[in-house]
C-alpha cells in the first residue's frame, strides 16, 4: 500500500483542505493518506477551535485515513523546529510521498531556491542579521534578505506563508536524510491568512473561525465553506462543550499566571527572550482581553505570531529546558485516529515503523509526550465543570477514533 | 495619647469585634485603638470575604482609630509568625498596651503557661514530636504534649484557638524586648469558629461567612450580628463588584496552575512539604469543586487551616525563599486608614514611629510589600471584568481612608 503524507491543522477541516487530499491522492498515486496534525494547540500560538479529537474525526470522514498528533514540541514552534518534526514522523510511518499545498505550485522552484540558499547562506545570514538589526521582525528580516540576493524568477517567493512551510519540509528531509519525497499541489483560491469569504465553496480557516466567533458561533454562515462532516463536528461540540476555543477563554487564566509570576522567573519561559517579561508583565495589568493585551504588547520588532507563541508557552508553563531536543525530531507516533483502511495499513507495516506507536497514554516518562499532556490539561481549562472534566479525562481514556471507510 | 493595638481580621467586623474594642479601649484607659489587620488574605489560608479597603472602613466607622496592615508574610502563618509580625507592628506604632480576647480571660494565667512551657521546653518538645509521630497534625501534637506535662488549672487551655494566639502574642512581646504590655478580656459567647448562630446579637465571624454564601449572599439574616456600618458596607460592596470572595472563586485558578506545573516545581512553594506535591496534584485533577478537593486531600496528618495555607501559597506563587526572614518583625507601617483622632495621634507621634510609614505605594523593592502586592492582585483575579480592574488599581492608588470621628 502507497502512502502520501499531508501536514496540518485543520482548524477547522474546510472544503480546501478536501480539495488537497484529493489532489495529493492523485499526484502520489496513493492508496492512504496519512496526516500528521497539530494538537491542541497551534503554529499561530493559539488553541484549536475544538479538539484535537473533534478534529481527527473530521478529517478522517472527510478523507484522510490516519491521524498522527504532531507533539507541542513541534506543533508551536517556528516554520523550521515544527517542519522537522513533522517530515521526521511521516518518514517513521513509512509515507513514500509528502504533499504539501504552496502559493508555487512547482516542485522543482523549492529545490531550485533550496540550492540558492545553500550557496548563498553566508551572504544570506549576514542580510538577514542587518535587516534584525534595523527592527524587522524574523520573518520579515528573512523575505527582505531573501529579496537583497536577487534571486531568480524560477524561484519561490519566500514571504509567502505555505512557500516558507513548503521550502523548510524539502529542507528537513534533506537533512534528515529521508528517503520521503516533496510533491506539492497549488492551493485552490484562499489566502492562508484571508479574514475574508472570497468564493462561494473554498474559504480560508481563518475566515471561517472569524465568522464563528463574530457570530457568536452561528454556524450556517460557514456550511458553504465545509464539509457536512465539518459542519455536524462543529455543531456537536458547541453542544457537547458549550464552546468553541480561543485565546479570550484562556485570558484570565494567563493574566492570572502573569500577576502571579516574578519578572525573573518569567524568563524561564521558552521565547520569552530578553526584555520582552517587563513588558508582557506590565501590559497585561492594563489589559480587559486578550487582544487589548496583544494589541498594547505589539511592536515592529516582534510579529504578533511570535507573541502569542510566547504567551502560549507561559500558559502552558512550557519552560526553555523542556523545548531543548538533541535532535529535531519526534520521539513517538501518536495515533489520534484511522479509518479501517488505515487500519489495515497500520497492521501491515506496524514491524516497519521506525518509531513506537502511541495508541493510549499510560504513565510516561518521555519528554515530548508529558508536554501534551499537559497541553492537553490546560487546553481543558478553558471550559469548565462537565465539559472540563470530559475533556481531561480523554487525553488519557480516548482510544484512537476508527471511522467505517 | 495613649492606644491600645488589637491585632484582627475582621472577616467581617462584627457585633463581638466592636465588644472587644470597648472593652480594649476600657481596659487599656486608651484614648486610641490601633487594629493591625490581616490584608486580603488570612491566616486560615483564605481569601477576606471583602477587600481590605473596606473592612478597614468598616472597623473605622465602629470604633477603630487606626489600620494597619498586617503583611501577607505574617497574615498567611502559623500562630507563632502571625503573632511575631503583629506584635512588631503595635510595639512600632506606639501601643503602650496590646488587648486581646480569649477564652481564659486572665492574663496572669498566661504569663504562668509561659513560663511553665520555658521551664519544661526539653520535655515538650519531646512530647510533642512523639504526637507528631504519630500521625497527629502540629496544633493537635501541641495540645496533647501541653496535656502530657500535667499543667496547673490555673494555666491556660492551649487547644482553645484564642488562647493559642494569645499566648503567642505574650511570647512574641518577650521574645522581641517588647515594651507593649499585654491585657485580655473575655469574648463574648460565640466559639472561634462556630458555624451556628449562638446568641441574638453575638455571632462568630465563621458563622456570617456560612450565612452569606448558603443564602446566595442574602444579607438580611446576618443584620442582627454587626454594626449597621458592617451591614451597609456589604451591601455596597455586593453592588460594587458584584460577589463576595471565597475560595471557590479561585479554584479555576488553583487548578490552572496545579495542571501547568510539574510536581518538582511544586516543591518550591512554601508549606509544600515533601510528598504534599502529587497528592495536591493528583486530588485536583479529580475535583471539580475547592470543598471537593479539600476533602480529597485531607489526612490526620494535616489540618484544614495547614493545607489551606499551602494552596493559597500555590495561587500566589509564594515560594520557600520569598517567605524566609532573618527576623520576624514587619519592615513597615502601611496605614489603610485612620479617623480624624487616629491622624491626630498619628501627627503627634510620626517622628516616634519606628518602621517607615507606607500610605501609598510607588515603586518598591522591600521584599514583603511585594509579597502584599503581588498578593492583592491574585485576590483582584477573582473577580472580572470592571470589578477586576477596580480592585486592581486599588493597590496603588487608593489613599489611606480617612472616616471624621
Amino acid at each position: 500500500m502507497n502512502a502520501v503524507g499531508v501536514i496540518v491543522e485543520y482548524n477547522p477541516f474546510h472544503n480546501g483542505h478536501a480539495f488537497h487530499i484529493e489532489e495529493a491522492r492523485k499526484a502520489a498515486n496513493a492508496d492512504i493518506v496519512i496526516a500528521v496534525m497539530s494538537g491542541n494547540f497551534l503554529q499561530r500560538g493559539e488553541p484549536a477551535l475544538v479538539s484535537k479529537w473533534k478534529r481527527t474525526e473530521m478529517a478522517l470522514k472527510a478523507g484522510v485515513d490516519i491521524v498522527f498528533e504532531l507533539p507541542y514540541v513541534f506543533a508551536t514552534q517556528q516554520a523550521n523546529t515544527f517542519a522537522s518534526g513533522a517530515v521526521s514522523i511521516l518518514e517513521a510511518a513509512g509515507c513514500r510521498f509528502l504533499c504539501f499545498g504552496s502559493e508555487s505550485g512547482q516542485i522543482d522552484s523549492f529545490y531550485e531556491t533550496l540550492s540558492f540558499l545553500k550557496n548563498n547562506d553566508s551572504r544570506y545570514q549576514q542580510q538577514v542579521k542587518l535587516h534584525l538589526e534595523k527592527g524587522n521582525s524574523y520573518p520579515k528580516a528573512s523575505s527582505l534578505a531573501f529579496h537583497d540576493l536577487h534571486p531568480d524568477k524560477n524561484m519561490i517567493d519566500l514571504s509567502k506563508p505555505n512557500n516558507i512551510l513548503g521550502y523548510q519540509y524539502i529542507k528537513a528531509a534533506k537533512e534528515q536524510n529521508a528517503s520521503i519525497e516533496a510533491l506539492t499541489v497549488t492551493r485552490k483560491n484562499a489566502d492562508y491568512h484571508d479574514p475574508h469569504f472570497a468564493s462561494e465553496s473554498i474559504a480560508s480557516a481563518t475566515s471561517i473561525r472569524k465568522a464563528l466567533f463574530s457570530l457568536n458561533g452561528q454556524l450556517e454562515s460557514v456550511q458553504q465553506y465545509v464539509p457536512e462532516s465539518t459542519y455536524e463536528g462543529l455543531i456537536e461540540y458547541k453542544e457537547q462543550y458549550g464552546l468553541f476555543h480561543d485565546w479570550e477563554l484562556y485570558w484570565p487564566l494567563l493574566k492570572f499566571r502573569l500577576v502571579q509570576t516574578a519578572p525573573e522567573q518569567l524568563k524561564s519561559i521558552y521565547e520569552v527572550e530578553e526584555g520582552l517579561e517587563n513588558r508582557i508583565l506590565s501590559a497585561s495589568l492594563e489589559s480587559e482581553s486578550f487582544q487589548q493585551f496583544m494589541e498594547r504588547l505589539k511592536t515592529k520588532r516582534y510579529t504578533w505570531t511570535r507573541l502569542q507563541r510566547a504567551c502560549l508557552h507561559i500558559l502552558t508553563n512550557t519552560l526553555k529546558e523542556e523545548m531543548s531536543m538533541e535532535e529535531e525530531k519526534a520521539s513517538y507516533l501518536r495515533l489520534l485516529g484511522m479509518t479501517t483502511s488505515g487500519r489495515e495499513y497500520l497492521n501491515k507495516y506496524k514491524a516497519d515503523l521506525a518509531l513506537p506507536m502511541v495508541s493510549r497514554i499510560s504513565s510516561t516518562k518521555d519528554q515530548q509526550l508529558l508536554l501534551d499532556i499537559k497541553a492537553s490539561r490546560v487546553y481543558a481549562m478553558g471550559a469548565s465543570g462537565f465539559a472540563q472534566k470530559k475533556l481531561l479525562e480523554k487525553e488519557f481514556k480516548q482510544p484512537p477514533i476508527i471511522i467505517a471507510k
